[in-house]
């Protein structure tokens, strides 16, 4: 899609990136990057440490200074290799004090464009940022690069990070369930995985059915959650199989809408223990109390966010394209809008890059559709399989170096102030 | 190697799995019902299911009914693929029934190679059955063939199982610290590696400062944990660097020999919680106590051992040999022995086999020289990362199938009793 030639702007831009990192988050910034330094209106490539908290720092390196070879080493590495926050700006009403900071600090190094890489929190500052500038009428193209394993962005198919976190929820349930099923009789398996308020992670885990090794029962935050029917389901299960493999949200609630997590207290005297962490462990507990058997609680943590060395070819190829898509976007006049990406209608998957106004993507979240999940609530149904597999296709190439991913070496160099220096003003 | 050259011994062989899985112990049934097919002195080649346990209840699967192509596939497929077991042998002094069981079922089934896929429990099982078999005279040759992530087993330079797992823990390691460093400040992590006695799987994630993203911390069972010392040590880095990334073993005992794990109770005032799950979980409620920062508490738990799809190449080819060579030494007339390994001194990493008495591995543990950690007790040093490093070489290829791993599909057909039909006497 093309965006509308406007006047060509000629400017520095900056790139950040916010919220919680995935495994493919360094691929959208590798492709900003790189097409920030091939375009002619850009000229300067400015990276702002640890997002708009550094930004407001005046805490900026300069990208050019990098080697191409070490930026292309973005794609094989994980966490935010610009570094990354969890600040979200305050509303303009409340507090004008950043904005009028940020402001100055865009005049002083003639910010044009500013491209920020991040989830619905993200998407928020973003959209805060671009308001402003529109009102004190300084003249910036702002442009939001989707990221999140949690898949819960409105106006896009899915979300760049969120096809390695399944690829690796998948794999990592299949190895799982298969060890766990090795032994006779087997245990009671709860693997607890992110998503607060959405299942799209968790529901990951039956992709893991193709082959022959995914959970037993599945339970996602969007269906309330009744504990003596799951102790009865787990029950029944190992009974038949001798196992019993179960994937669980760490955000899934009751009919009330208590957190099934914030259950330990409350359960202190019928198990004789508090616990501490996760909902698998409480869940765990329960099991144990009831079936007696061999159980045990395991928690994926940061590792399904940060797992680089296991990256979906598909999601990692997509979050290349969005970096890059907002560069050409913005360059071409597009502002205020978040990339996002529409899965086309041809027989093989195939997707294309869309438009969506940053008030749109800014706060909400998408959830999986009910009718994507089991009538019983215990599992999700072969049409979430079917948009979710193609995501997981392809395995990304990964460099190694003495037995161990390589990661890029950022060197990281202070930006100074200022215009860029024409190359013909140079010495 | 050579085994002696004793009389050639013709008669059917079982392979059988004990114990813990790891990522490469498909490997060695692969190598040894490989050879075992073509060896024209095994005239049956038997899995027995669930190790000694299924063995005593005579269930066997005939692996020469396999696909070829299927047994390669155990190379590539996690868990203990004939399946596993925790069962132990008792002494022939105090229970003689199950060895007089096991003796009627070699009988039955004429077998003459007993090859016993396990670590020092099943060392214990297979030194065993030799000795009792050997007091009925009755000729069959035992041969272990040695699996454990945890690198316990005396009588071998290291042992098969344990560089998959070091490479899975060192790659995870360093995820996760690229992770929590990407955030300004970051937190604490403490990433609770297994081994109850020995420290080697968490002395791996040293192996992370290769990429410069190791842990700050490393805390092995072979040294008393002060946890004061701990706290202050956390402390002291976190303010300096803004995070500090902690790996332990689960099985760290303070100096009066307590684990560290157990102190979740005799701490439930001071924290106000009782932790249930592990020595991980203690110390980050220690921590958020002490310093009030973030903290996650991860363990790594089975992930550790099942991750079939980070497999070093080193590994999984001397996993595949000490199968193939369990086979051949046994048919050149070696019994009670388990095959090890020898590090060979030329200038890069090369292993051999040795044959070690079955006594000499069984119940042993193996744990990490205290000259390998630091005087202090929170790091390893460099002579461990020597020792370490080249058991992490190569990436073993992995056979994906639509967008997962393609594990092996074995028929497991169950074998008849009886001997060996002869080709020549077929219909």
């Amino acid at each position: 899609m093309a965006g509308k030639q406007k006047k060509a702007l000629r400017g520095a831009c900056i790139v950040a990136q916010s919220g919680g990192p995935t495994a493919v988050i360094n691929a959208s910034i590798c492709g900003a990057i790189s097409a920030a330094i091939q375009s002619p209106y850009i000229t300067r490539v400015l990276g702002a440490q640890n997002g708009i908290k550094g930004l407001l720092e005046e805490r900026f390196f300069d990208l050019e200074q990098e080697e191409v070879a070490e930026i292309k080493f973005l794609t094989n590495t994980p966490g935010a290799a610009l570094g990354t926050c969890r600040y979200r700006l305050p509303a303009y009403e409340e507090d004008k004090k950043e904005y009028r900071q940020l402001l100055k600090i865009f005049k002083k190094y003639d910010v044009r464009y500013f491209f920020y890489n991040g989830g619905n929190d993200s998407m928020d500052t973003c959209n805060k940022i671009a308001a402003y500038l529109q009102r004190v009428k300084y003249t910036c193209r702002v442009i939001g690069i989707p990221k999140t394993i949690d898949n819960d962005l409105c106006g896009t198919d899915h979300c760049p990070g969120y096809g390695s976190a399944a690829k690796y929820i998948a794999t990592s349930m299949a190895e799982l369930a298969t060890d766990t099923r090795s032994y006779d009789p087997g245990s009671v398996v709860i693997a607890e995985i992110m998503g607060r308020n959405a299942g799209w992670l968790t529901a990951a885990s039956a992709l893991a059915k193709e082959v022959g090794a995914g959970p037993d029962l599945i339970y996602l935050p969007e269906v309330p959650f009744v504990l003596d029917m799951f102790l009865a389901r787990t029950a029944a299960i190992y009974q038949d199989k001798g196992s019993c493999v179960v994937a669980v949200s760490e955000g899934i609630k009751d009919e009330k809408g208590v957190f099934i997590a914030a259950y330990a207290d409350e359960r202190q005297d019928a198990f004789g223990h508090v616990q501490m962490g996760g909902v698998a462990a409480v869940l765990a507990a329960a099991v144990k109390n009831t079936l007696g058997c061999k159980v045990r609680a395991i928690e994926f943590s940061l590792l399904q966010r940060s797992a680089a060395h296991l990256v979906s070819q598909i999601d990692m190829v997509e979050a290349y394209s969005v970096g890059v898509a907002a560069v050409e976007q913005a360059v071409s006049g597009a502002s205020s809008q978040m990339i996002g990406l529409v899965r086309l209608k041809e027989e093989a998957y195939n997707s294309d890059i869309v438009m969506v106004p940053l008030e749109e993507a800014a706060n909400l979240e998408k959830t999986v559709p009910r009718d994507w999940i089991s009538e019983i609530g215990d599992n999700v149904t072969d049409a979430f399989v079917d948009y979710a597999l193609p995501l997981i296709q392809g395995e990304a190439q990964r460099v190694y170096e003495n037995g161990l991913p390589r990661y890029a070496r950022l060197q990281k160099v202070p930006a100074t102030p200022g215009k860029a220096v024409e190359p013909a003003a140079k010495p």
